[in-house]
């Protein structure tokens, strides 16, 4: 098809899904583009995050894509079933992923969710875990210090662990669960902090290698699946500081990313086209 | 919507993929049709198991079902891509999300993936592989003893160890895989023989647990996941020994099976209908 795959997230926590995505499947090529410049999407209003993942949408339509991947927990809960909807290419999220992953490890059929406000407070998870099976018991938690933390590149040491320590306080005074989703992307950043604190008997799901999985399905599912011989250019398109995309990004993926533009998303529909 | 989701396999062996999707998909009814009469189907021609399959997907497209799973490797590699096209019901196989897993898993991209004669020498593992990165290496072997071995019920002890030990000993010898696929669905019932044998740093994927994963995404992407709220009954069909499936099916299930029903499948078209 030799058509591109785009990602969009609220900013550059989605780069752990697009990594994933490219190692899962590198005969495929990407075009994420992060709303660096508005980020965090998760205290913002339902309206706020709907219109704003339309702007992106809208972008990366004029672009040819053949799938769409939701690299966002927020812009997921508030907008994937519209999306699913209306795009006439596949539309995936990372909360159904996250879902499906844990309800095939627990054991016990307690499951523990962390992520935005926004998510949290969407209830996606704990509806999309008892749509597939009812007997399933949730504990979530919102934890509104991890995104900033994360952002400003405080990954490990003693404050870091202090934050994950206190802000994880109620969930694990509640610690029957034996699986815990990682539910907002920027969260595989500081997967080594969450499951020291936790113990190791929780199992702990990244959405993004999950959501990377079941991409890969979809695009199978549908004969979709590009076999370029070496790996194609990805392209990366940010709202915000763009020196500041460049470093996080390139620290995260193996080789340093050529292609990044800037990108101006005010203008763009803020709706269905 | 209230349909059954067929599950078709040459024996017993793709009751471990049933489980799966039972515990996986709790709300939802399942029909198995195991055609023990003729296991094994590893040694048999392409001919022959492509007339089988097709005469146990035509009985069960007799039951409305809405999704057909073949539990079967060599049934999978064999008919797969010609059910895809000629049924009006999504299928899936247990080969590419064995694949899919182990490709997730794999950091050295070197995978091993034992199975019956059929399955090796169809080589649709690999291919399944190679189409989605080409980087990966494969190290397949067929382990022609290890079916009769389970359907006989030597799952542990001194001799099941030996015939593990002796089969596997190419493989071991060849051993910079970091991942093994169980190719073939009686596999997960030696498991642990395998595992040990192979040591603990090789991951070990079995197929059923996610093949029962994919078909939920499959059902969820269609909207066509059932809504069931007390587990329905389950309905097992046999073309062999109704007491000796019995026997089998209670020792691998929580609950006694309740339907269980002998068929005739000789007279079955075995083709396309």
């Amino acid at each position: 098809m030799k058509q591109p795959i785009g990602v969009i997230d609220s900013g550059v926590g989605g780069l752990t899904v697009a990594r994933e995505l490219m190692r899962q499947l590198p005969r495929e090529r990407f075009i994420y583009l992060g709303d660096t410049k508005r980020c965090p999407y998760g205290p913002r209003s339902e309206e706020e995050v709907r219109a704003y993942t339309w702007q992106m949408v809208n972008h990366l339509l004029g672009k040819d894509i053949k799938m769409l991947v939701i690299a966002c927990n927020t812009a997921t809960a508030y907008t994937l079933e519209e999306l699913q909807e209306e795009l006439p290419v596949p539309v995936i999220g990372v909360i159904e992923p996250g879902a499906r992953a844990a309800i095939k490890v627990s054991q016990n059929k307690r499951i523990g969710v962390i992520g935005t406000e926004g998510t949290i407070q969407s209830k996606a998870y704990p509806e999309a875990l008892k749509s597939i099976d009812q007997a399933i018991r949730v504990n979530d938690l919102a934890c509104p210090p991890f995104v900033p933390m994360v952002e400003e590149g405080i990954l490990a040491g003693k404050r870091a662990q202090g934050i994950v320590s206190r802000t994880l306080q109620p969930l694990k005074e509640m610690n029957h669960i034996d699986t815990l989703i990682l539910g907002c992307t920027h969260y595989p950043l500081i997967k080594d902090l969450v499951q020291e604190e936790m113990g190791n008997h929780i199992q702990v799901i990244s959405s993004g290698e999950e959501t990377a999985r079941e991409a890969s399905l979809i695009l199978a599912y549908h004969k979709a699946l590009d076999t370029y011989d070496t790996p194609p250019e990805h392209e990366f398109y940010t709202t915000g500081d763009m020196e500041k995309f460049r470093m996080v990004a390139n620290s995260w993926f193996e080789e340093p990313i050529k292609i990044l533009k800037l990108v101006e998303l005010e203008s763009v529909k803020s709706s269905a086209l």
